[in-house]
Parts: C-alpha cells; structure tokens; sequence
C-alpha cells in the first residue's frame, strides 16, 4: 500500500530535505521517481538508504505518478505543473506560481487543512515566512480578530538556495582570514551585514517577499481585509527564519492566556523564559518540525496589542516538512 | 583657545571612537586627560598622532577639567560623573546614568540641541539604537505627529562591547573550519544566529533595551504620551545598527514629500532606490557619521502609516559622534 511518487527539483536545498522528510516520516511510498533539469540528470541520491538516480525532467516521467512534490523555481512550476495535471498526478507546489489561484488551496495543515477538500489536483504551499507566521496568528484570531499585523522578518540564506549557502560559508572564510566578504548571489556582501531586499520590488515599493506575507496570509486565514505591514530583511544565518511580530485585535488578548493556548497547540513550542536566556533561536530551530514562539508580552498602552518573536527551519517548516504534512493531510482525508 | 577634557573609558570601543573623532572634527583642546580603570593604567594611546597615557580614575584627575566625556559602564558614570562635577567640569555622559533624570537633557544635536539651555553640569547622550531612530522620526513629528511606533531591531556586537567583537571574529573562525561558534559573552553564539535579547528583561517581558527606546524616544521628542513598540535583536554584524521601523501619525504622510524633507536634513543621507539595491546597509554605514535612511514606503491600507529602514554606526553616530556634537553645540552656545 503506497504512492507513486515524484518529486521534482529533488537536487535543490529544498528537495534533499523532502526526500529526507519522506523517509524520516515513513510516508507510503510504491515508487518514487527524482526528476531536475537536464543538467542534474543521472545524478545518484540516497533516500532512506536506498539509491535513486535523478532524470531529466519530461511529459512521461509523470506517467503513473500519483503525487507530484513540485520544490524548484516558479518557472519550472509554471512550465510543468499542467503537464504533471494531464498525466494524472496531484500536484503539492512549493513554488509561487499557484498559491494566489482561487482554484488552488494554500494549505498549512495544522491552520486551514480543511481546504484541501476544495482542491482540483494542485495544492500550494506557502512561503517559508508567511508559514510560521500563521501557525502563531491562527491561534490568536480565534481568540479574538487581528486588526492588524506588523512583521519584520530575519531571514537566513539558506531560503534562496544552495548557492546563496556556499556564498555565506565563503563570506565566514574571509571574515576569518581578515578580508572582505564578496558578493555574487546577494547584490551586497552578506557575512556581515543584513540585507532588507528579498526578491524584486513592486512600485508600491514592497518586495514580493513582503506581498507574499500580505497576500498569503490574507488567503490562509480567509481574511481578505486583514492589514498586514511587512519588511523581509535578509540575515547572515544559514538555516532558521525568525520574525518580529506585532498585532492588534479587536479585544485584548492577554499574553499569559495565549501561552496557554500555544502550549496546547501540536505544531508549535513555546519557549518563553528570557530571564534564563530561553527564547526561540535560528540555530535551535534549525533540524526541527516546529514553529517556536517566544517573548510574548502585551504592548504597554491599552492597544489590545502583542509583540512576539517566532523562529522556524526555513527548509523544514517553512517548505518540505509543510509540503510532507499536506501528502500526508490528503492520504488521511483520502484525496488523492 | 581650547578646553581641557577629559576621557572616561579612554581604552573601550567607545572611548577609543570618541578620541578619534575629537581629531578628525579637530574639537579646540588645550589639555586631554585619558582615564580608565586601574587595570588600563599606563596603556599608551594615539591620538592625532600624538601618545597618551591612561591614567587611573581618581577625583584629582578631574581637576581643572572643564569638559568630561564618560565612555564607560553605567556604574562607573553613578560613581564618577559627581566627582567629575565637583572638580568643575561639564559632563557629556554616553550611559545610561542620567538619561531619564528630569534634570538631565537627553540630546540629539539634530533634534533638540535647544535642550542644551537649561543643562545643570550634565547632559546625557541617548541608547545608539534611540538616537537613529529620533532622528528620522523628528523629521515625521514635524509633518504630523506621530500615533504609534513599531521598531525592530538588528543590532551589531560592537554595540556590546571589545570583548563581542572578538567573540564574532572567533566564532567566523569556528564556522570557517566547520567548527561550532562558541558563547562567552553572549548566552548563545551569535555567529550563525540572532538573538532577541539585549541587556535584562523587566517583569513586563520587554528587555531593558527596549524600554530605552520607549523611554528616551519620549524624552528626546517631548512626547510623553507616544506610544513605541520596541523588539531588540542581535545579529551577528560586526559594527552598525539597523532598524525596521512602522509608524502612523495623525494625518497621511506620503512617502515621497517625507523622502524631500528628509533629503534637506543635515544629518541624513536618504538611500533609497531599492530596484537598484540601494537602501541603507551596516556594513556602509561603518565608519560614517550620518543616519542613513531608505525603504520609504506608506502602508496599503489607508492607516496614515509609513514603514522605513534606518541605519548608523552605533559607536560613531551611535555614540562617540554624538557625543562630539553636544560638545560642539556647548562651545557654540557658550555652555561650557
């Protein structure tokens, strides 16, 4: 009893961990099929053990796939998400292409699974920020609406891929060795320095990684009117996006009673204890299926407001452990 | 024609900055007197091309001192800035001693170097994370006043201190050789993190940090009613503060008649076309002595908001610059 599995873009920094995920959590797999671009075909990749040799992406790759995992670039999701479609298989894309689709479910189970039942062969999963903002911001609207959101991301470099990783790694080497840092994947020298510029810009002078925080988090938690303020800063981290939040509601949500509630919730760990230098980190995240949600405390004049401080694994969280809990979301709910 | 001075804390990352820029800014001496605790004692320093010797702190050191610069921890400026005042001289205090002493002016030189008037023997110069974030600020107070303000931080390890600059330098030497980085000053490493904690946290879960952003931002802007939300982070950068900042003001500010006026500030340099990656940056704004400022930008949503990006060099506008220029404007207004 299992799927036929593809996972497309199973070389990248996001893949490698999918197939990690796959195996670490048994997902049921009858065959599992890597397809990349051409350049990265008959590379070998071990999974659980076993050895899978990549293919060059095409039409009847797809064919008797069941399960698509789409983690490479917007375009390749563009160019070949239909053509996985025709084949038969459902469709879980990490990319950007579809997630604004209203015929596409953009699915964080632990906040909207029941949306999969909508779904019409392609799901989405959303990016890496917007993913552990609304596992925190779920939990407090239903205690009360958001009126508004304020976030200011920390993101590491492991979000924009492999090369940006080496670029880090060599950027610590000259920091060490008393030279400056060079730059080719990041318009400016990343090792010591943070960047407030993740993706292009818009004329309204928000980055599409701050658009997608608005817009995503607008879809997740079904409220279009909701007014969210982003800044996405890029830091010198390698693994672990952080954020600092503020919100308002319409009534006070008091810090302790949302602490309660987030000890409750499966998908997240509160670790709130700053006076002992407990709080969630980057490099304690990173590894982890968790969201971490720390430094909660109430604004200090009656604005019914809260600041919080919520860390993931980009790589995990943030895209292949999400994309693992939606397989497994529509297993459960037979939707496949 | 000059001043005899003197420098408390001669030997730390802030002493040494502010005798630099005493030269640079060729600031009228007739005497310099470097001070420091016994340990320092008999360390030679350069300034102007010319040696100094740190003497140890005592009361007759401040003799015929008429202006005294404390560069040090908050302890040494409770214990010795009275001393320092007894002997005669004008304290430029950089601790956190005085700050909120209704007594004390809290100067920025750009913002309220009117306060200068009425000082008793000691004015206070403010957190560096404070004076940045004033500074552009003031610019929105005079447009319309300011309703609410959001800050995160992303603040670098010279802001700690000599001891958090070699502990980064050390920990790029660990994550170059693959290494783990190590924590000795800090209670986690810093190297590949970032850490939401900066001083101690009161009872209220803001940290010590946060609170003087609060609180000088009230003073300094003669606003005590406003209302700051601050967030402070460490990031591992080796010298200059950033901050991501939202605010809302009574009336609509747009983006673009806020980027005019700020352009014709003395004080600060408007970086700000993000599509050819131009926005503030630390590792730019090292070494210089303005604000920089960039990612203007009103919010979507009809708020009267406006988000913004602010950077500066925390020991140089941050702190010994600063510094200097309350001592300018005391010698032009005849204060001394």
């Amino acid at each position: 009893m299992g799927y036929n599995v593809a996972v497309v873009g199973a070389t990248g920094a996001v893949g490698t961990q999918l197939l990690q995920i796959l195996g670490e959590r048994r997902f049921p797999l009858a065959g599992l099929r890597l397809l990349a671009s051409p350049r990265s075909a008959g590379l070998e990749v071990e999974m659980a053990g076993r050895k899978h040799t990549v293919e060059a992406i095409s039409a009847e790759a797809f064919d008797g796939v069941q399960l698509a995992f789409f983690a490479a670039s917007t375009g390749v999701s563009r160019d070949w998400v239909p053509v996985a479609r025709q084949r038969g298989a459902v469709v879980i894309d990490k990319s950007n292409a579809f997630r604004l689709d209203p015929t596409v479910p953009l699915v964080v189970p632990e906040v909207n699974a029941h949306a999969l039942s909508d779904h019409h062969g392609i799901i989405a999963s959303p990016n890496c920020s917007t993913i552990q903002l609304v596992v925190v911001l779920e939990v407090i609207e239903r205690i009360s609406p958001l009126r508004l959101v304020v976030v200011s991301t920390y993101q590491s470099v492991s979000g924009t891929g492999r090369r940006a990783m080496e670029e880090l790694r060599e950027n610590w080497q000259a920091l060490a060795a008393g030279r400056s840092p060079l730059a080719s994947v990041y318009p400016h020298p990343i090792g010591c320095n943070v960047l407030p510029h993740i993706d292009s810009f818009e004329r309204s002078g928000y980055s599409l990684e701050e658009m997608k925080l608005v817009n995503e988090t607008r879809k997740i938690l079904n409220r279009q009117d909701l007014q969210v303020i982003a800044t996405a800063v890029r830091v010198p981290v390698m693994i672990g996006h952080a954020e600092s939040v503020y919100v308002e509601t319409d009534e006070l949500v008091p810090a302790d009673m949302l602490r309660r509630q987030m000890e409750r919730k499966p998908g997240i760990v509160v670790e709130d204890d700053p006076d002992r230098a407990r709080y969630p980190l980057p490099a304690l995240a990173a590894g982890q299926d968790k969201v971490y949600v720390g430094r909660l405390r109430n604004d200090l004049f009656g604005r019914n407001g809260l600041a919080f401080w919520v860390v993931a694994d980009n790589l995990r969280k943030g895209a292949a452990t999400n994309a693992v809990q939606i397989a497994e979301e529509l297993v459960e709910r037979d939707l496949i």
